[in-house]
């Protein structure tokens, strides 16, 4: 055993409890030593909060080296740094709303995420786009042509009008029978929420 | 199988890389049918941050039953509503630093997370707070007295400062061998992270 793990935590946070209740029993059964360590997380936001900027390079950062730890977990390639934000996610959105009438979309969202963050090239952008829209089995000329219509732009403003409506707050998000799930660490509960249900199994 | 989960998602969003390359995967796994559902979630971030008050009970709400249902996966009592935000944060936080120097603070944090999410008294005030001393084995009258004091107070904010100089922005938080996780669904990456390097293989 080298060092134990520091678990930084404030009585007052919500979704501390569920770290609290469980830290015990998943660090024993690692056999890793925990030192427990309050502090007033409400101060340092508080005063981040005053200065706009201050907290965002470090929430940048961690969320960087977070999505690099969880690729390496789950054996998914990516080369950071990639271009961030994008120029164009408009175009790439609405390929995305075409994709999804047409049947294509799974294999459109992949590709363009792989040249985003394997071969860093921006998604919405050349040579992304065309290259993503072609493994997805399409015309890109074709593609390219309808997203750039007033109903590919009014397409995608349908899409997310809808998403406000039923109350979303941000990408990714799941609805599995009238519930939300939001991002990507809710996965596999959306998943086995579905899957109990369709077991006939209470959620 | 029953209706399909809609998996709604913008192509910009970093943290949308992990859910779209691990979803078709997962969701094959479980035979759960996906539908994919490509929105703008900036410019309902965008509206939502116009208007700062717009977007927080949405994400309250979504809060409360995110807990509830991790809770429930978990097996972990909890009767909502509770007391929110706490009254009393700083004797709460306070306790729990002297309790740390002490050597009794999983005690404490458990009986007061306990108190607080299963008996809804609130934590840091009474009775929750005499209770969950009691519970750790402590003398209430000594802890409160002591915690009451300007060392007590001081103790709280050096162990503040301390999280903020390693760049801590959040509650809770792991820190393993300098590797920062934040937030209580990334529990099991920072003991499994500390387990492979205990175990001499690398993170």
């Amino acid at each position: 055993m080298t060092a134990p793990i520091d678990f930084w935590f404030s009585i007052g946070s919500p979704y501390t409890f569920l770290a609290v209740m469980r830290l015990p029993e998943v660090a024993e059964r690692a056999g890793v030593e925990v030192r427990w360590r309050p502090f007033d997380a409400y101060a340092i936001q508080a005063e981040a909060n005053d200065s706009p900027f201050a907290d965002k390079p470090l929430k940048a950062a961690y969320m960087w080296r977070d999505i690099e730890r969880r690729a390496a977990k789950f054996g998914l390639p990516l080369r950071l740094p990639i271009p961030y934000p994008l120029a164009d996610r408009a175009v790439a959105n609405r390929v995305a709303v075409l994709a999804a009438k047409e049947g294509w979309c799974p294999a459109y969202a992949i590709a363009t995420y792989r040249h985003w963050f394997v071969d860093r090239e921006a998604a919405g952008s050349e040579p992304n786009l065309s290259a993503s829209i072609k493994e997805a089995g399409q015309d890109p000329a074709r593609v390219l042509q309808q997203a750039s219509t007033a109903a590919g732009a009014e397409a995608l403003d349908a899409a997310t009008r809808e998403a406000k409506e039923i109350g979303l707050f941000g990408s990714p998000s799941f609805v599995a029978d009238g519930e939300l799930f939001w991002g990507h660490d809710r996965l596999e509960d959306a998943i086995e929420w579905q899957h109990n249900l369709d077991q006939g199994n209470p959620g």
